[in-house]
């Protein structure tokens, strides 16, 4: 994989071409993929490493993507060590007894991901075994799953979560450092099995002002993020709404900063930039949403992210949060060729 | 109301202290507005004017706050011209029939105030002799209110708004169109009968890139609120979400932008100021989240706000979002008598 564009471009180098690769592009919006998961639970596929495997690949066949993301889920680790907590379609993560008071952290036990989840580590070996692209680890960030433990499924205002971070800030950065190290594990584990890259994905973080971004989630982030220098891969941090956030992230020791679709690339680069006083390399940004309106609208869209980053050369192309179920396939293969196409150097 | 400090401000004036409102300062946080509403329709309370009259008054009394709003809600216009929409407990807006083609434009007939709503006009009528703090009227704008019209229901992702805007731009802005006529007619018959600002509430523009924002939604609002140039009354525009957009959503014709709590006010102001070339009022932009944790929490979240603003005259103190249902109506009462300390000049 030398000179391969995806890690290149993500250590700051150049490539032929711009890479592309989609957040949630195992999924759903793939017929075959409902055809091998059918009705069943998703974390009974994520138990099993040749379903995981091949629901992994399916994209990268499909669509020509420049990297693979490992088909697991944010909770995952979670619910492998019995927190008890599962993920209900139309729904999402249900937590069967949220987290209210100090006893509760001890169901926050270290995470063994050899003891707890080795079908992970199965699925991520025969991935690196068979991929001609990258696999991309990743984890949950400790305010996103905190979120998820606090209000006991997702939640619009985050209520409890804040209520909590503000009356019991001990408990909250307790709590914060327990999935900090849950993170760490679960990332240090993917790359120790051959994942190139890592992305924390911080999916609510957006719905913190600055100021408590940086002081309720941040230094979590910061430490989990910290823990993976030394790997050497490259590290990827995405929430979504989180344009007044972007400088904040960048800090907590990232290579790529994930932007959603409402902060144009050209926006977004300056004022990470101008917080960190070095360049950065960005991933985004084309809005989920007009992929389900077609071909002509996604191009168009296209058009504008390439045009708002410039040409410049860290950019690696995604949508600007995930794929949507009701997304054409055929839409998103057409966008990586048309991508490809435009960036050729 | 010479002096009065609400309009005094919101003209670009100064006042003795900053004034303050909420967002949904009339609702479900107030014991008394529990007990006089019930378990009833909301659509009932509306068309009832001694129920809006006592509703709109009982914040005011309770908070000492420097402005009323009138009770209502954005999707009541259409709710009373017989479109088919209801506001459900726990969900909002359902509309029965949601628009798919051009024939069911043909239910969007232009909206009498007079005719259509007199119960409305009859409730201003009753506030405006009984206040004596202004009383704000207002709308939903074109593009939030074609949303639930388009999803039929509260949507996250807005799928089916955004891909009618990209595959029909013309049925999507003869929909806006008609929206914005309606929305003319609101806001006019308000003042006309006394209402001393008005605030356009955008609500979901923060779901779309500011290129689709100053496409498709931008130019009806514009209109919109260009159609209350002559009036003289204050106009506010506010959306959640939007700080990629503060800059566009000033120019359509507003005298106060309303910033949620994700933007700190001084970047808001800075934005909006350099893309405007002159001077604006900002309102806002406490998370109303925060309020739910209590009153120290609350405290300090409004010291930042405050310290954001650093001293401008052009602040009105208001929260970022709507109050939440679960509010302790204490907590805003002392919020009000903090910020009016504060800012005493």
């Amino acid at each position: 994989m030398i000179d391969e564009p995806f890690l290149a471009v993500a250590r700051g180098g150049t490539a032929t071409h711009t890479p592309v690769w989609f957040m949630r592009q195992a999924g759903r919006a793939l017929p075959e993929y409902r055809r091998l998961r059918g009705e069943g639970s998703i974390n009974d596929a994520i138990a099993d490493p040749d379903i995981t495997t091949e629901v992994t690949l399916q994209p990268v066949r499909r669509y020509g993507v420049d990297a693979a993301i490992l088909f697991s889920d944010i909770m995952t680790p979670l619910h492998a060590m019995g927190v008890g907590v599962d993920i209900v379609a139309g729904i999402g993560p249900v937590v069967a007894d949220p987290i209210t008071t100090r006893s509760d952290l001890a169901r926050l036990r270290p995470y063994e991901p050899d003891v707890d989840a080795p079908y992970v580590g199965q699925a991520v070996r025969q991935l690196v075994a068979e991929l001609d692209v990258p696999l991309i680890g990743f984890a949950g960030a400790p305010f996103t799953v905190a979120s998820y433990l606090v209000e006991g499924r997702p939640s619009r205002n985050h209520t409890r979560t804040k209520a909590l971070m503000h009356t019991d800030p001990a408990l909250w950065f307790e709590l914060c450092d327990r999935l900090a190290d849950i993170a760490i594990a679960t990332l240090r584990s993917q790359v120790s099995l051959g994942a190139g890259a890592v992305q924390l994905f911080d999916s609510w973080a957006g719905a913190l002002s600055p100021s408590d971004y940086r002081r309720f989630a941040l230094p979590a982030s910061t430490r989990v993020l910290g823990a993976l220098a030394d790997t050497g891969v490259p590290r990827f941090h995405f929430g979504v709404g989180t344009g007044e956030l972007l400088a904040a992230m960048a800090t907590a020791g990232v290579e790529v900063m994930g932007v959603d679709w409402r902060t144009p690339l050209d926006i977004a680069r300056e004022r990470i930039e101008s917080g960190l006083g070095r360049g950065i390399v960005l991933q985004g940004n084309l809005d989920p949403t007009i992929v389900t309106a077609g071909w002509e609208p996604t191009r168009e869209a296209a058009v504008e992210v390439l045009a708002a980053n410039a040409g410049h050369p860290g950019h690696i192309f995604n949508l600007g949060h995930g794929v949507l179920p009701e997304t054409d396939p055929g839409v998103l293969t057409e966008l990586v060729t048309f991508v490809h196409e435009q960036t050729r150097r």
